[in-house]
């Protein structure tokens, strides 16, 4: 498998954890060290401890949200990675998300995740707009 | 200057050169290779051709907003480095912002860069939320 394509898995697997509520999941593929987050609308996350908290908090919520992914771009650079892709969340709002890796003993660990809110909904059936196009 | 200053020193330079608009200090700021960037409201750029033509773009604009940042941390792991702050708009909108930088030839240059709205604006002269605080 070549590094892009751990690191789309890693990506997927991220999203897979995230619509299974899977807590265990996602805290295995989150770091133990350096890690980051900004889950829309909120203020930074910094550690592992808030961040792990955090999805508890959102994984165990009755209102957690479902989250498709789509559009994943994977930059790699030695040990570190970044994908940034498009969250459709309920099927409709839409999120720009980054979603940054480390290696870590040979496997993709997460680091920092930031998704935040794409100006104009568009209709999931539409072809995709170029990437980066503002949308409004 | 420690790894920490130095990232720090990066991160501010970029509000610098926002600030002033000086688009050949933002060029200078970001790396050849491996760029990424989500502007608030927009879908994710990838490369640098896309990235520095939005900022051309951006700090050109009659419309430029002033950005002030503040509640830095720096995060870094060897040749890579994260800032996390908060960027306080115009005097009153707040966005969460992470800046990524990869440290090339001895300097810490620029890959990434998403701002996101928090939820909720807060008054400027009031505390500095607890980080990572939902504020809705």
């Amino acid at each position: 498998m070549s590094d892009d394509e751990a690191i789309l898995a890693a990506n997927a697997a991220y999203y897979r954890a995230f619509s299974a509520g899977d807590f265990a999941a996602m805290s295995r593929i989150w770091a133990e060290d350096g890690v980051s987050c900004v889950h829309p609308g909120w203020t930074p996350l910094v550690g592992r401890a808030e961040v792990i908290e955090s999805y508890r908090s959102i994984l165990t919520s009755p209102n957690r949200v479902r989250i498709v992914h789509r559009d994943d771009t994977a930059i790699v650079t030695g040990d570190d990675a970044r994908v940034v892709c498009i969250e459709v969340v309920e099927g409709s709002a839409l999120l720009a998300a980054t979603n940054v890796f480390r290696r870590v003993g040979g496997a993709w660990r997460m680091v920092h995740h930031q998704a935040s809110p794409i100006a104009m909904p568009i209709e999931d059936n539409e072809p995709t707009p170029p990437r980066g196009q503002r949308l409004n």
